[in-house]
């Protein structure tokens, strides 16, 4: 039987296309069919119009081929901005509103070629109140958040592609918990231009796949790298260092082994493999990331949480007066701790090529009212440090688990080319 | 004969109003009034509205001290985003465009007390492309630009304060040819969520005023730093180095006099003064900012480039143009300079406080078609470092000469500092 168009990767779309093999307009059909039939369940779309999105899958088969994602369906997360549906955040305040632009990464994706499927649900301005999404693997538990829509549609075939961001972990849990790969690359890859943002110092906008060579490609359009990635590790393989950080007693029984078990499956595959010790400054990172994402965030949403208290979660509120009440002190202590853990973490890459860690304490939690704990991403996004989810296995309750393979910060072709690797052989 | 309340500095109008000596209102007035007679001439204003911003400052007197700013009268360039002003950019594509939302920085300042008195003008896009300001010392000459607006309202005493940014050189140089300061902090010092942005490696919200303590007490507001400056000179005068960089022949006669005038002027203050030469790197700067500024400005901008061509002047779409034709690989090598020069530039502060460098090529060249050469500022907005523009003299044509003092990157305060101490004795 001929694998559904929907489930193809972005990759296959692209190419399949470019031959003739099928049509943009079968693509988005066979997407559009499986949001029909699997939407009242996950809630993955916050604005979504079927009509809209064929009508440029037909356009994109009209017209000449655009670039390189010609013909390819794509989710955007509702805290970018798009000319053509309302983006809302997340958040009452702005239900409906419609911004009179694109966001950089959507009009760099419409240029390569792309189709817009529509917005999917964000936690309230990327925090942690949730919106409606489910995880397609169990709807009684959370997709993880706040990329929750992206991660979901994705994983559920509903899309090959989604944009989502990530300011302490929203990109790699709700990638781990929908059993995806999440890419969150080294801060500032991705420009920014029309992307809510909490706090500068660490909102990284990311990419949600199935595949790693889609993230490449996707990645590519906008960086403007070349789509296909080196083979760095075709004679060599990689060197792998699990990094247990100060973190892994928190985490589940079911973490721990997955991570071991990854490491083992790839040392049977020729990699070189040990363990890596954190770092001393490390064991500080996770509290650095608290105080410098709290100080930020009162600074940048400043107009809703003092012109529209009521609209906005008392989690939100929470997260703005503790920022309030950081001392400039402590902010510039937490940066200068900061910045010296870079150096350290910067120095390791001589001996290794990438580094394995946890990438959620586990399974997703059961229930949508909350979308699980950052705790094993906040560091990495402290650090700038280019993150790469990916899933292995799955935990007592059948929900997928994954790892997270980090790389030197500024060197994501590296940290994508060894994660191909991982991938091929994790399958 | 006492001073006009429109000609006093935003510290004298916060402390006059806190004695209970004047109103906001009193303030708002007379600088309406400096507006309704000078505004022909000058036109700093795209949006006005005077019963708004006096209903403001009468709600400002009826309310409670709300902060260090309450009552101050400020301009905001129109590249901000505000709740209660469109918000156009300086491009016909988004005339009369209205946010939803203030940006972060607006939005600190009203809860600091100051009242919006409106938005001034922005060169399109804040690149080249003039709006209708002229230089408020002679409407024959430009203001400089991109935040012209602010500039010449501030130059102008028509407020005591004004919002600008800069990515080349537009707060230095409006200010230089204005005759007021100009402050560009660090990169990253003030958030930018809700401005407009160009490239992420080099956009810098700053300030426009008449005085450095100003700057320091509008300034704080956004770091939530304290506002009075430490008496880091009380003791011992400021280390002051001249830095002629690699334009030096490429300025006017002028621009080198003023500042071995300054050096010289400052020398007989009690200041250690002497010559440094740029770091070899140095040399290469200006061409790397224009690299680094026309590849991520294609990318920002990508909306307006490729679904507005007709609403973009061509100066702009030549920025573009000029973007789309960089390969990544000169980005990353432009990239791998400035990281250079920034730790060859850090290691010179052992020896001395501040830089003292050519602020603009000369006077403020004649005719509104153009605004001037962001030549002296390219390098020091690349590399990040603070810098504040401050007035000495004037030029054969009776246009206001500056210096620009350069700083420690991120060592805004002992820039302030230093400035202040400065501008006391050029005064």
């Amino acid at each position: 039987m001929e694998q559904p168009l929907n489930s193809l990767s972005a990759t296959e779309i692209a190419a399949g296309i470019a031959r003739g093999d099928f049509s943009a307009e079968a693509v988005m059909r066979a997407c559009l069919a499986r949001i029909e039939a699997r939407e009242p369940e996950v809630g993955a779309f916050i604005h979504l119009d079927a009509e809209k999105a064929l009508a440029a899958a037909r356009a994109a088969d009209a017209g000449p081929a655009a670039g390189p994602l010609h013909g390819v369906p794509f989710a955007i997360k509702d805290i970018i901005d798009t000319a053509d549906f309302p983006t809302g955040w997340g958040s009452p305040i702005y239900e409906g509103f419609q911004p009179p632009r694109n966001a950089s990464c959507v009009e760099l994706f419409l240029q390569a070629g792309a189709v817009p499927l529509g917005k999917t649900v964000t936690t309230e301005f990327a925090y942690f109140n949730p919106g409606k999404t489910a995880n397609p693997r169990n709807p009684g538990h959370t997709p993880g958040g706040s990329s929750s829509g992206s991660a979901a549609a994705v994983a559920d075939d509903m899309a090959p592609l989604g944009f989502g961001s990530q300011t302490a972990g929203s990109l790699i849990r709700p990638a781990a918990y929908c059993g995806i790969l999440g890419y969150k690359p080294s801060l500032g890859a991705y420009d920014l231009q029309g992307v809510m943002g909490l706090s500068p110092s660490l909102d990284t906008l990311g990419l949600l796949a199935r595949t790693v060579e889609d993230l490449a490609l996707a990645g590519a359009v906008l960086t403007r790298e070349p789509a296909a990635l080196g083979d760095d590790f075709a004679e060599d393989a990689p060197r792998i260092a699990l990094m247990r950080g100060p973190h892994w007693w928190e985490g589940s029984l079911e973490m721990r082994d997955v991570c071991q078990r990854a490491l083992e499956a790839l040392a049977g595959q020729g990699a070189e493999t040990g363990e890596q010790a954190h770092p001393e400054v490390f064991a500080e990172l996770t509290e650095c990331q608290k105080v410098i994402m709290a100080f930020e965030t009162a600074r940048a949403r400043a107009f809703e949480f003092h012109r529209h208290r009521d609209g906005i979660s008392e989690a939100f509120a929470d997260l703005v007066e503790g920022g309030l009440a950081i001392s400039r002190e402590a902010y510039d202590e937490a940066r200068r701790i900061t910045a010296q853990a870079v150096r350290a973490m910067d120095v390791l890459f001589t001996d290794i090529d990438v580094i394995l860690a946890p990438a959620a304490p586990g399974e997703a939690p059961a229930g949508l009212g909350a979308t699980g704990d950052p705790l094993f991403s906040r560091a990495w996004t402290l650090l700038g440090m280019p993150c790469i989810s990916i899933p292995f296995g799955s935990g007592p309750q059948g929900l997928p688990l994954s790892v997270q393979l980090v790389g030197r910060r500024g060197a994501d072709r590296r940290l994508l080319a060894a994660a191909l690797w991982v991938q091929q052989r994790l399958a």
